[in-house]
């Protein structure tokens, strides 16, 4: 039996699995990112506990190659460059060090482009070999895959569609700018444009109750469902920035499908429909009724199994 | 000797030429486009003068292939699909003619995208795996390579650059939708600025002793290289327009070099220096200072040659 390993990096937790090729987990287990006294450090504690899982199959297998999802990863260089969110600093040999360890291909890109290949590997993608995934979370990713390839760009950081400018002069955003899409479109967007909406609409809202600082996205999601008017705006919005984007997104790489994965996308049909109505009103004609807007198939392992389907999409 | 045919159908005229595998034009010609009894007429008329270019030809040789550039042309299904400014309407199935009419593999694909094979298999991309070309002619066209391919979608018509909205509510364009990109970066929307200056700037400028419909981007061009303060301004804004959108089609594709294309990239600095000033000023960090903005090293036979080119890019 062949398995690939799958190591998602995130700013809290480093979550690690072992996959088969149809992507069952076997096995899994998880760590703190931070804490370890340095990057080989926690190598080292990530691969004891890949050796530990891998001690529990019983059955005979095989180590075919090790997946690494992680913010700003890149495909080409194998480093972890610059990642805000996590403990390290410059630039980040990570591929290096998994090799070291085991002797076996190792691949990796980030996160969004991760859960794009899970999905083309083992989610709603499987057999589509033009389309784009959109992970909502704190910000938006994506990752763009075109002609069955994964689009990487000349120095492996294409993909940046949360950073297209949507609103110029807009919202600050993260990176320097102002009206990048993930001000508006995120989890953290659907909490700017409730306060929004709450200065701008005189109208009585459950999430007046909210203190500012503990508004969630989930929290409007459920106020949505609820009736509450400002809610109920707030996703309209979202799903009208969202649709906008995707209409300009399909003229440039003309995608089958569009998956939206993450906590937001979660909000289902309250997010889902203006988004196609959205999308459609402003798409170009030889595009229309053409790209299907879809929730991610990826379940609550997505961030594993992406990460272990970058090794058969490599191998 | 092996030769290609290059095809470069377009709304007046229909050039080809015979290539060969270092991009030497051997022989070429034309017809009008128009005034033939139906696309079979056309086809024919088409045939018999490659078989005569091929009669000129001394050494002796081998046909590869031919390539075919027209608007509307679908690389997928081989058709020229309901093109606005053709003569035929509907589905055209004109690889299948050319095939029928010369028993070599035929390829085609639409004028903008063959640019871009032509830019990669003879001119200033040579080597380059990921980079995009920017056709300015009356409206906006674009060919996207990445990884070394061209980027086609997944109905053929991806890189429809010209079509994503910088300006909300913005210009009229001939697409039935509002603020798309070729309405402020074309030819047209050279002369629509201008005109829009004209109104807005209360000053002098030789461009007002010019009929509106008389005007044209080359007129104006050569106003701002006489000084013209407001032709400056033309330009100016036009960089900074498609400079902002550079910056946007970075963050998704990430390429190598942007090369410009057509007779409005002919203008010079008085365009690259803003594009590339906005282009940079609008880029997200982790970009900056890595794109170059240049101009296309097709010749004037670069129709010819990127149609031709497509062969060398399939076989």
């Amino acid at each position: 039996m062949n398995l690939s390993v799958g190591i998602d990096i995130g700013g809290t937790n480093t979550a690690f699995g072992l996959v088969t090729d149809n992507g069952e987990i076997l096995a899994q287990s998880s760590i703190p990112t931070s804490g370890h006294a340095d990057f080989q450090a926690f190598a080292d504690a990530v691969s004891e506990g890949i050796r530990q899982l891998l001690g529990t199959i019983e059955q005979p297998c095989k180590l075919s190659g090790i997946g690494i999802g992680a913010a700003n990863g890149n495909y080409f260089s194998g480093c972890i460059e610059n990642a805000a969110n996590l403990p390290w600093k410059g630039l980040v040999k990570i591929v290096e060090a998994f090799k070291n360890q085991f002797g076996v291909p190792v691949f990796l890109t980030n996160d969004a482009n991760a859960a794009a290949i899970g999905e083309m590997v083992y989610g709603g993608a499987k057999g589509m070999t033009d389309f784009i995934e959109i992970t909502l979370g704190t910000g938006l990713g994506s990752g763009i895959v075109t002609g069955g390839k994964m689009l990487y760009g000349h120095d492996g950081f294409a993909g940046e569609c949360g950073h297209v400018i949507v609103e110029r002069g807009g919202r600050d955003c993260g990176c320097g700018r102002k009206g990048c899409l993930e001000t508006y479109v995120s989890a953290t967007g659907v909490v700017r444009t409730a306060t929004e909406l709450l200065a701008k609409r005189n109208i009585d809202s459950e999430l007046r109750s909210i203190p500012n600082s503990e508004l969630t996205a989930l929290k409007v999601s459920q106020a949505a469902s609820r009736g509450d008017a400002i809610a109920k705006e707030v996703f309209e919005f979202t799903g009208e920035m969202l649709g906008r984007a995707l209409a300009d997104f399909v003229a440039i790489t003309s995608p089958q499908a569009i998956f939206l994965f993450g906590g937001l996308a979660k909000a289902g049909e309250i997010l889902f429909e203006p988004v196609r109505r959205s999308m459609e009103a402003n798409m170009l004609n030889i595009f229309k009724n053409k790209t299907q807007v879809l929730p991610s198939q990826l379940g609550d392992n997505a961030a594993i199994l992406g990460a272990s389907a970058l090794v058969l999409a490599n191998l």
